[in-house]
């Protein structure tokens, strides 16, 4: 199989650090096209990027020019982790021009017709393409991931749908490197925790969830109607976003019934089938001070949500808490899995891969 | 003025350490006993402890020699640090001695006649002695402080008491400290959160809250009639426990009448006046990402709770955050202060401190 | 190839735990037998152990039951954590009854007919096994592998032992994980640099190094005739350690030709073909301020030291920094590499391994 | 005695927060007028600034205008936490201008007529002020404090002067505050030591070393004819810098021969007797684990260094570990105490303070 060409936007950051090191291998996809600030224009990417992940950049790149952000991309498929004031025009002007586009960036999220997917959870609003091309006349796409702490919200509250999500109360414990690099300065977080994240991020978390938590029914999403409340910290974590969860149900599940949920959720097909999934989207951990961040993040390569301390909570009825990593699963993990399900389902031009037979 | 003798139990620990180092220089009371445990017992404090506070332990409690658990002492004033094992029969011995035991220990912390005491807050609680001495015997008594963590929610949520509090749900952030010495591995901390607090401190936060909001109606302590709920996290902190507090009120003030509520809230006569307290009980930080553990714990010599970011909670009504310097405020100053109550009150056979002109 | 059966020793311990999480998987080597304290054994592994890495302990032994330190093994290979009272005459004991022991304990490691090993620096050292079996005419071994904090600086100068290594001064800075756990206390390294790491830890680093460089003359090694100067501190990471390193050649070697060293050095056959091998010992990193221990421990799997800042050092002529894993090359890492050398040289009855085309 | 107006340029920079809260409740000097950059100039410097230190800026200072960097000033004492761009032209006008200005930037610090104080050690030095004076033409002044690192090993090393210092090998753990604010990324620094310090540290540490450590001959300050070596690495503390040395002694004190110096060291009148001297500017800590950053890092109100782990070293004779307080005694602490300096000997036009008697 021919792999398909993709440009990464917003390269030399800390996500588009993470999407390349993600799509290095990867089975599909071949990272071609690099575009990064003004400041990185024209200079080889190893000499542009501060790689601020482990280890160094992958071989296949560094050698690749940095291309300025209004250039002519010949890939077909764009993953951006621009900036918001960056991504704002170009992402729509690439969309329009035939590319398909899977941001990370916050700014068109919350656009109606722009599908805020997580794949296991609702695959179904990648019908949104539809709608934008037949309103918009694009020949591409832009479909958008979602912010880093909705994400393991939204991943541990979907196999709840089934009970009726009435109201859900969240207080996040964020890593450092949900804002980027330099982003969080050490003498804001040493011997600290720092009770807000800009960005209003807990507005984020309140709508985004309720946006992905809801229903497409073929023109727009429904949003869940549920009450939701964000609380968001930053604490002294590399990776890894930490949430505390307490929701309300309408039906009265047992624990056992809830973790039932949770161990047997899969995610539509052909969504498992997917490269980046992993075995399990959500998987419980029974011992009583799990998850924990840096023992954690990592399961499922990243993809995983890991649960644990589910119990009652005397005003809401459940509590317990959540993790995933969140610039693996909650950004440029995320991303690649969404443009695999595009790939499988014929939205990306002359691309029609072959899903491997998964052995999770 | 003739300075008052006392005992410190657990001298050597991490609370234990705090309580000499807070009582250095304090006007009332001078530290002549230190009792330790076995291992300890026999040798100089100098050469029995291991310091873990800033610099070193006071010169004028080095030479002191550490006495056994079960040692007579002299002093009229004990304060406990003590493990809970190690208080469980001790602290009711001496009190019923005739000591005067002001405890950190959880162990005894919820027996009924025993107040539970945050001087500003339920200073009336201190009338539990009497129902003690005369239900016991006692010539002694045996007065508590709450967990550290119940703590700052106590104070944050004492002030609102006017607006009917129905509601009330806590996530902590609780420094390392909290555990003592050595408590916490490093292991489990860096760039790490663990999402749980042995000893069930959930329920202690949850029912200490109530029970110190409650009434004293002479005879018991009339819990407060609301519902708690409390879920615990440790973080890469030294010092200082932040809560994130979402509260439901009965009457709907606005964010203002609640700032003014807790800026102007001193607690009752005499408890501003008495040696440890701050000038202000609680501090409202205008701040958009405070209160911070390093930056605030020590507001108020550490016996101020600095509370911020109030704002409407979607579920049910407010929320903002909260912190208390968990080992001054949340144990051994607190303790203190209690004892400062307790002598003005006459408490403290043969001993009347003279109350200074304060300028807060 | 039917696989050797090998028993852990200190299974529940961080570095058990590591040897176990390394060997799951391996290509000769599985793990049957599983030796604990008092307090687990008798216990299925999977309960009596407190994990402390990444992830949860391998499926392949949680229901291994642990067995007491007396116990008899069948394993023909054991690997030793145990502390050190736990080894002192268990690992002799062991060996004299015909196991071959490879141990990281430090009780045994400077004995003169034990070697102590590093593949790449001094594989000829093994030979020590045969005065060892002569001298002590036992039918097993004993082999040991060094002090984590000697390890890098060993690793770093043994490509320039042809420049003649005059003298060497260390500054060492730990991760905790070095100690065990629970090991350090976090509220003595959360903001915090301690300057002491206990167990006479430079006296090790200075004697290690030496005997490590130096030349096996077939009864005995004779030490590296070198003075060696270490300064051990402790800081808040949480795997790897750096060393500061300065060093005095007899010849004058430029930066070039020492960094030319490094990078080819391979140590001898047949180490490099080794299954834990990395594909180079010694890795020069160019970046002015690498390697730094979150992004360069994991190189090479935890098996690659790496290296940078070669510069001129005012007094001793040179001054490099050197970081290694130390629970993984400078700990279980090691100690397997090390059996996997003993197998291929015949030291192990009956069991001849085949060494794969090695892709390096 | 009516207090001396100063003014504080780089006010709202993280040293230059650190002046403003040392000097509030300074006996002698009253902060009046604030210079910060383009961005602040103009606003209240309640409103401009963002302080990073504990609690909230003074009172004193919050209505304060922020004037800009060009503004002429009105106060004799100009304290400057200036970045090098803006500390180049704008001192030395200042210095004509008449203003005595006392820097913590280190763009003028080597220049051969600005004396580099650390008053314990080279309070003769301020005689350069003469020299300056008659060269340049200036009423004015300009006098420098050192590199916050190179700080320490001056103040440990300056009692061991007598002994005949020959060599120095210097390997320091910084601070993170010794970066500024924002300064260092908190993802380069949780979990990991960063073994580089931008801006040319470690020469700074070598040269500035000698040269505080030299003689003032009358007309320039002769070098210490020694050689020294530096390494320079940052770490994950907030404040505090340790230096761990090795040294090189013409005459062989014996180890309590040096701690004797240490000691008994005081400086020369009148250092000894200025109001932000400590008791004591050098303190030999007697626990084998000591100094640490967080537990000694304020002894004598952060103006203390301490000093440990005094002991043989095989490659240079002795070794120890020293601690100062990055940005108090190793910058606007050491500035202030500078200024005293001056004022006391008469550099300050119409301004003579009284000093108190000493309780030291």
């Amino acid at each position: 199989m021919q792999k398909l060409d993709v440009a990464v936007l917003g390269a030399t950051g800390a996500v588009g650090q993470r999407f390349i090191q993600l799509l290095e291998n990867h089975p599909w996809f071949t990272v071609t096209e690099l575009v990064g600030s003004e400041r990185s224009a024209g200079r080889r990417y190893g000499e542009a990027v501060r790689w601020v992940l482990d280890g160094e950049p992958p071989e296949s790149v560094v050698d690749l020019p940095v291309k300025p952000l209004d250039a002519a991309l010949d890939s077909p498929l764009v993953f951006s982790a621009l900036p918001k004031d960056a991504a704002d025009p170009r992402e729509v002007e690439l969309a329009a021009a035939g590319h398909i586009v899977c941001t990370n960036a916050s700014v068109n999220r919350m656009i109606e017709d722009v599908p805020l997917l997580l794949p296991e959870v609702n695959a179904d609003h990648v019908g949104l393409i539809d709608v934008q091309r037949q309103k918009r006349g694009w020949s591409g796409a832009l479909v958008a991931n979602s912010n880093c702490t909705a994400m393991p919200v939204v991943m541990a509250l979907a196999p709840l749908r089934r009970f009726g999500i009435k109201k859900l109360l969240v207080v996040s414990q964020q890593a450092t490197s949900g804002a980027g690099y330099p982003g969080v300065p050490s003498l804001d977080i040493l011997d600290n925790v720092v009770p807000y994240v800009g960005g209003e991020e807990e507005n984020k978390v309140e709508t985004e969830t309720l946006r992905m938590l809801g229903n497409f029914d073929g023109e727009r999403v429904q949003w869940l109607d549920s009450i939701a409340s964000a609380s968001c910290t930053r604490v002294a974590v590399v990776d890894g976003h930490l949430v505390n969860v307490s929701v309300e149900l309408e039906e009265k599940p047992t624990l056992d019934d809830i973790i039932d949920a949770w161990e047997t959720f899969r995610g539509p097909e052909p969504v498992p089938t997917l490269p980046s999934a992993p075995a399990q989207p959500a998987q419980y951990l029974t011992q009583p001070d799990r998850p924990q961040p840096r023992r954690d993040r990592n399961l499922g390569g990243g993809m995983t949500t890991s649960i644990g301390r589910l119990r009652p909570c005397p005003i809401l009825g459940y509590k317990f808490v959540a993790l995933s990593h969140n610039t693996i699963r909650g950004a440029a993990g995320c991303s690649i899995l969404n443009a695999e399900l595009l790939a499988v389902q014929g939205y990306i031009p002359d691309f029609q891969p072959q899903i491997a037979e998964v052995a999770h």
